[in-house]
């Protein structure tokens, strides 16, 4: 199943393309959108809806899954990513996608194992599950991935889970 | 001038247009965008994105203006309104306009002349500047409305505290 995993933000949005099979996970593609600082709020809320439209129709995904937004201490920058997710929901919903979202607890218990895993821990896995040599790069870039993996255990699980019992 | 004043939300969205003029304010037209609560949130934001291109084909603004986002008390609440704002805000961008945001303290100076003003005092004065016999209903259109004047008193007021000095 190709999954595109999708890291929010306004001023850089992650994404990468996992094929995910049972046992066994390829990344295909990664990357960042990005828009200029200077530029008016709305019109970078156009690059981003417009790009990722494009990435849609490239990447060709089954699905889509996405973080969830965390409230920390910056909410200004919290109602910004929050906008930028609008509009990346969007898109995804205009080509008919189904969308998954994550918490980031959620991503670190399903990717290294453990909901309070540091974030050099769930890269760490992100590059043993891929079998990468190295991380790329930007860190958005990683965690993108990270969210595509997440999605790719949480949908094959239950039957896991399943034999376990 | 005619000016949309959009309080988004995503379970309703409100709007009012106002055909402002130096010291005489006409409403035009006013109501709301709402989906239905159990629909799915990207279904959701999808009915608000084509209500808004469709009420911005209709009324035919010259320009917008839109509350900005306040985060009280209840925040998941808050990153619903706000992703929401953010397709809001690409359909306007799509249009070719020009937005303008207010914060709810500045809407109640430039309406009442007091930031602390109460929800009846804002709402006594938007009956009394448009010359209504009755508030518009529900609240979230009066309060668009509001929003609406806001700018209109923003967009006119330069020339008129030039004036006395």
């Amino acid at each position: 199943m190709r999954i595109l995993g999708i890291d929010p933000g306004y001023g850089t949005t992650g994404f990468g393309l996992v094929d995910a099979q049972r046992g066994s996970n390829r990344l295909l593609r990664c990357g960042v959108i990005t828009t200029p600082p200077g530029a008016d709020f709305s019109a970078r809320l156009e690059m981003i809806y417009e790009d990722m439209r494009k990435l849609l129709e490239l990447a060709q995904p089954e699905a889509v899954a996405i973080e969830e937004l965390f409230f920390g201490h910056n909410v200004t920058t919290a109602i910004g990513v929050a906008q930028s997710r609008g509009v990346i929901l969007l898109a995804i919903q205009q080509a008919g996608l189904s969308v998954f979202s994550y918490k980031p607890m959620q991503v670190k218990q399903a990717v290294v194992g453990y909901g309070n895993a540091t974030k050099h821990q769930v890269q760490d896995m992100t590059k043993r599950l891929l079998q990468l040599t190295e991380l790329p790069k930007p860190d958005d870039a990683a965690d993108a991935i990270a969210i595509a993996l997440c999605h790719a255990r949480s949908s094959t699980s239950l039957l896991a889970g399943l034999q376990n019992k």
